[in-house]
């Protein structure tokens, strides 16, 4: 196989993104939303007790108002977890904003030469099989390389693409202990090639981390951004207070 | 006729893709849905009577809930088993999410010189006119040959073309037993220039064939795609299950 | 006048593209989808009786159910017919998908050097205002002539835009007898420049027509497409049967 | 200030257009709808009666049903008449389809050298604060001056761009008498930077006069336009029966 | 850090835009219009009453019927906030138009060398945390820095960037005691990378300004903009008249 295409592939993830249809929520009786609450609450707490990891977080502005990502082993879990949230009562009352499929990817780029098996790396494991933070801001944004005249990525030389990662890379880390990064790779599975995940304790962390790299080469010539989404965390017992309405 | 516009052509085709409305299904009583499922059951079981093929896959997160891919020897067939899918019961509760029409297509880079007919070719006709495979997952995409600027597919030369392809194909092959390709030509019968729908028992096989293509100058250069779908099977006997909602 | 911007004008053309909403469609009783039928096939009828011409289709897929083409002597009578449709029962169940507003043209490019008033000859008056055929398939879609970089088709000279058209016209005439093709011009009355409406008994014709175009240089340097709508005829006698639906 | 922004500016503009949701529009009784088109003709006549000037038309394809054309001598009054308008019975059932907001400008690049103030110019004002025509037909678009690599409108001299102008202005004067033409700007009020209003009693005219300016330089190379709406007059006397529905 | 990715930030910043919903508004009863409007009047004392600042403006056209713009000490009162005002009564009867989460901003190409901490300068203290003015007249629109063939920013040196923001600066610097100017950053928190928020008594300025500026090569080569959105002052004593309806 081309080793430009070589990547390592752990849990595959979604992240589904939902607006509230608040004017019908609130035509609900409080019983009814009580009720609607209560099984969301026990759905989350299930997706706790199998292999995998999840995250719910509010958005803010209105291209959403909340995000559930998910992790787990195989395509079809996450295809059985988004049917069973999609006849969930509270799901009636939600609008799709966006989702995005992929797999949490390791890219060989910055891979070193050794004969072992990398999926038997705790290192690697933990990075292809991690355990979603619990910071209190998340940020999402789908990303392509550009493929455009002079400027396509993928007519790049092996060489020339991991000397670029490797100064892209290097900003990254100038973040760590600040912003945990988590890249997902979609190509094949959806619109944009890969999903960046990060999650802080202080939201400006995504905005210094973002806009020093867009300076970078690989952002600046070679990347193509979907839509980002900030949001702060939504812990299960605050879930019944995000979704108070009166009446 | 221009050499480079030969194709083989075989039987027409639909992708039909739509989301659930599972709010509105829910308000159905449980008899009403019974009746519903058993109706798109009933259509389902006709489909596999007539000349052509089919599959029914769920497609994972919000850009679709599933698709139904119909192959037939006639346009008008799969006209009228649309306008049919349309008028059943269960379309009332679905949502359109994209539709493409074409038809199965061989391309002439490949072909070798002969005099016969290849459409009395056995392992031609065999790929002109297939049994969908039943894999487990289903990846589909539509794309066109890139027309920009100095990445103009369409102004290089015949043999230039066939140079590209032939190395384009060989990483197709390289995947063989892994995963398998029905390509589907849609000048001028919709908006993208081909669809390509791939079927394999490990979902991250289409991952890795797509992304090592994308290295390949022909979709470095001149490829354009669309949105991608991925989903799993859905065979008759789960239909109900998918289907199946409380209240 | 710039003689590049000459043109013969005939008939006034609306594309009108509809979804059919069956599901409301449905909730009517059968009587008032009697009573609907019976006023759409009236409506057509009378279509036939003043100047001009119409062709209804049906159009495969999930961007349109039918297509309503229409063909008349001023903008009034098509923007009076336009809504007259619109007030109709049955057009309370459709939704509108992309509709054209447009002029039958023949261009400049091949016209021959004479004194003669073109609007009095009889073949130039039987092209700008033709009886739209009845043949078993339409195609149709709006395209723009591209201005960008170095591919700018309106900086070229007369002389060049001449010798490129000389060509693609061969193209097109050597489908003669295989498929019909109307062109309407549309610059100051719709987004797009031109529309292309062909006409076959062999849907596979505009296929092959379509991508045969697409590698001559008019279409591959400077051809910019909109959506593809692709359809088989529905004569009135069919109405009925297109429009039953149980319950 | 910079010689190359500075605009002659006139009454403030909103272009409002919007479709007819004929579907709702029919569950009214026909004394409800008398009352709203009642209401409807008198927030026209009261619009005739301050300063400024109106038009309305309807438009030909489903882009809009009709365009209410609005000039005013602030932005104030734009947005009070605006919110009146919303506030009709009949608005309630018409679909937002486009609007534009913008000023009534006069581009300085063919301004004469002179000590006069052009407000006080009667010609100037003449064309700054127009009184809108009945011609038969109008027709609108947006537009933008391109800024793309070597197509550059804005990194253009004065110089070059006054010449390129003079050219451009040369075809419209050509079609004196045939088209009346008003400009508004909009940049810092709308997406687009300028509106081009036409009106004439010759429909063919407007496909005449923009194909023909297409092939000049600043269409050419540096035209982006928005989307073209066109339509036939609707006098206060034909309202009622263009809102006629039976039922 | 990268030099060029050194911003001051202050406030959290949310721009919400809304479309109202005139026609199921006007179902409501007298009373209840009332008390939706007594309840939104109190949500915005409220918001006078905690640190930060906000504005109400009503948006001319079809984009929005009026904005909210809110800022914070946090993105966590901002995410707040707006989900306080979207369980508001009045929020059941709008409908999202658009909305741009970002932080408010200054940059640092114009800064001085000091060795003082700038967020304890009152001056740039009085910049980053500003009491939203009053005036008659709002302009707000998103924009980026194009990074497409040599149209890059983002590949350009800090000194280039600097010079060229110099004299971008003192367009916006001659229009002092004319127009307001807030600049937000929203890089990583939303698609575009700044928002630019006007204030001015008169709107004529606005254009003036944003026009002057495209000629200026940092807008000309460089910008990159979303939707205009323009309006004018609603301060709490007018709110029940703008929402007034008969019926």
């Amino acid at each position: 196989m081309n080793e430009a295409a070589q990547t390592l592939d752990g849990w595959y993830s979604l992240h589904d993104l939902r607006a509230m249809d608040w004017a019908a929520w609130k035509t609900l009786s409080s019983d009814e939303r009580q009720a609607a609450i209560h099984e969301f609450l026990h759905f989350l707490e299930k997706l706790g007790k199998s292999e995998g990891s999840h995250a719910l977080y509010t958005i803010i502005g209105q291209k959403a108002d909340f995000i559930l990502m998910l992790l787990r082993p195989t395509m079809d879990e996450l295809n059985e977890l988004e049917t069973e949230f999609n006849k969930l009562k509270l799901a009636e009352y939600t609008i799709p904003a966006y989702s995005y499929v992929s797999v949490v990817e390791l890219s060989n780029y910055l891979a070193g030469e050794s004969n072992e098996d990398p999926y038997q790396n705790p290192y690697v494991r933990s990075r292809l099989y991690p355990e979603l933070p619990s910071n209190q801001y998340i940020c999402f944004y789908p990303m392509d390389k550009r493929r455009e005249g002079n400027d396509n990525w993928y007519m790049l030389s092996m060489d020339e693409r991991r000397e670029l990662m490797r100064s892209h890379g290097m900003i990254g880390r100038s973040y760590a202990g600040k912003v945990k990064q988590i890249i997902t790779g979609s190509v094949g599975f959806d619109d944009y090639e890969w999903g960046v995940t990060l999650f802080s304790n202080d939201v400006l962390q995504f905005k210094k981390l973002v806009y020093e790299m867009r300076f970078d080469e690989v952002s600046a010539r070679y990347g193509e951004f979907g839509s980002f989404f900030v949001g702060t965390i939504l812990p299960p017992e605050k879930v019944a207070n995000f979704l108070h309405v009166n009446g």
